[in-house]
């Protein structure tokens, strides 16, 4: 393989000490060893979510846990509010049709994010919605949703919370007990930097309560499967799990705590800044308000002129840096800075310096350091 | 990690070119790169399921392959007759019924086969069935079932021809084409020997004509969104891929082809005829039927007086030799010795000699050598 930088909103560089814990030998799925492994590292994501609650490994990837967070909590002929503000709120939304939930969309513009507001009125307007969806951080569209405050509103109602934080968990400020989230979904290869294939879940005793009533669709991610396996001893999942991607998370999830969930986050929100300062000193128009940007994804408008192909393949082949197009409508009309992981400043200068000499390799800009110049600043 | 002798019905020992392979850099799903290693793979997938077919790769495990090949070729409503004479049997009625479908159980006493005839019969008896599905190597016995025989009498019929190759697949003789199957599915763990969290599936014209008409309850293992992302420039996932398990899939598969499938299976049958000879020799018993009783893994009736704790506890804390029990009503009855994957005399050596002096520490039998004498005497 060539050395890429990988600025992309996942796969994120995995570390060299990640690699090696997942390259150790494939042990027995059902044997003690395995066991106290699967539950030190479900303690870890449960540690990662900041939650009181079992957390449970999935083999499969984000958009598996999506589809276990829906299926396993709302009955099929029951409604659902999906806020929709990007490519990942429309998924959700897709997810519910598939298992015949009535859906209600909360139409958001996309780059823009939902306020509790709204929710707050859309529960107020039909009382049989049984459960919201919210993505944390819309990867689509580099806009973070203000899930705490969601949160404080939910408490008045009924409704199960449902927060996928795919791209921000281990990256932006997540803390599930407290924020009242009933369902937490999250994916290996975003900011805590595992390769990707693996996801995780965690339920309240909410949504365990409305597990109980919800005749699944699913049987490879139903969650009450996982529940009776987890609870065995040596614990265990229900189907032969990624052995590899569990050493792969157990160290991952190790480095995440190491660090400590303040400072990564911390870095993740430094990184962020330094991103959309550098891309304004660049002369480059942000997607997103920035008052709701994402600490973890940088959305950027493609300068006028300049095609995807060009710019994107440019920064890879000639500069090393791989980085991320738009998604659906957007194709062409963004690119996108994933800051995620293991991300410091010479990643972002690397990341910066590529930008600013395609950019101006293409005619685009003037000062091709300009953006690389301001991520010093940002960091000094 | 010590070094244990996996001799389980998968997941199976890494051979070192495939552990080093996994742990090469991670690189963007969406790029050229991982494009032509996942054409290569499916290709190759392809190769080894003996299928002029596109093949695609799941991230997931052996289950969520069989989910996807009952549910998205069999609409809710719809019958289906299920083979069920193990665990794996009953897994796809299972997973039949959590989607509506209307099962059929067409039973066989666990330890034995289904014949072409009972299917005949069976499907002469009721018209409206859509879909048979048949587990080739029912893992849970150690009973491979004639699936070459009964994709000849399907041919006379419309129903689909649905058949998990899980554990047999680069173990066992499989022509997915020649025997006329439909659907067929493996998985990453067994006798491909790469680690577990990967499985793979294979449709035929007719599989995809029935797809189109079906309304899938599932969204992550829906095949319509796999073959739309396959069909792309570079060929896509619709989701994030196991990378790593690629690369791992990438490599096995090579070593697969590279042995060649036909000796590779013929191993395999040398390996499960000297298993045999060496519990008889024993004094063991069998549990399947001889005359269909597996290439991949024996099922060994547990000696009177023994229980599964000390005797597979020994093996493995004693002797370093992992074996596996018994699965539901057959715990604690049976042992099962997995030869799949990068087995030779050697692998065999060892665990029976492990099971000889265990068992003769134990007090079960007089003659610890004669299962690994009787080794030698098969290989030579
Ligand atoms: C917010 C969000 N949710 C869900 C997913 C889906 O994850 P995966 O691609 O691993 O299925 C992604 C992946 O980009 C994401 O960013
Ligand atoms: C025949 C058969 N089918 C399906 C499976 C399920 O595979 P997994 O455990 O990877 O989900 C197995 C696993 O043992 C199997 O042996």
């Amino acid at each position: 393989m060539d050395e890429i930088l990988l600025m992309l909103p996942g796969p994120t560089t995995v570390h060299p000490r990640v690699l090696n814990a997942m390259s150790q030998a494939v042990v027995n799925h059902r044997g003690a060893k395995y066991g106290e492994i699967l539950t030190e590292t479900s303690e870890l994501m449960s540690d990662v979510f900041q939650t009181s609650n079992q957390s449970y490994l999935l083999t499969g990837s984000g958009t598996a846990a999506m589809e276990a967070a829906i299926s396993n909590v709302v009955n099929s002929g029951e409604k659902i509010l999906n806020v929709v503000g990007g490519k990942f709120g429309e998924r959700f939304m897709k997810i519910a049709n598939a298992h015949g939930i009535t859906t209600e969309e909360l139409a958001v513009e996309w780059g823009t994010a939902v306020t509790p507001e709204a929710i707050k009125a859309a529960l107020d307007a039909d009382e049989d919605i049984k459960a919201v969806s919210v993505v944390h951080n819309e990867t689509s569209t580099g806009v973070a949703a203000p899930i705490e405050a969601i949160g404080k509103v939910m408490k008045d109602y009924d409704a199960l919370y449902i927060v996928d934080t795919v791209s921000s968990l281990g990256g932006d400020y997540v803390d599930v007990d407290k924020f009242g989230i009933d369902v937490c979904i999250t994916g290996s290869q975003k900011c805590i930097a595992a390769p990707p294939g693996m996801a995780a879940i965690t339920l309240s005793d909410d949504a365990w309560a409305a597990a109980d009533k919800v005749d699944s669709h699913t049987f490879y991610l139903d969650m009450q499967a996982a529940k009776k396996s987890g609870d065995k001893n040596p614990p265990q999942t229900p189907y032969t799990p990624s052995v590899s991607l569990t050493y792969a998370m157990n160290e991952a999830l190790k480095m995440v705590m190491e660090e400590g969930l303040e400072n990564r986050v911390a870095r993740h929100h430094k990184a962020a800044k330094a991103s959309v300062a550098a891309s304004k000193a660049l002369g480059l128009e942000l997607f997103a308000d920035e008052k709701v940007s994402s600490a973890t994804v940088t959305a950027v408008k493609m300068p006028e002129g300049v095609t995807d192909a060009e710019f994107r393949g440019t920064t890879r082949d000639k500069y090393g840096v791989e980085l991320a197009g738009g998604q659906d409508h957007l194709k062409g009309n963004i690119f996108r800075i994933g800051h995620m992981g293991n991300i410091s400043y010479k990643e972002l200068v690397q990341t910066f310096a590529a930008i600013g000499m395609t950019l101006k390799g293409l005619g685009a800009i003037e000062d091709a350091g300009a953006g690389v110049a301001s991520i010093t600043e940002s960091y000094l």
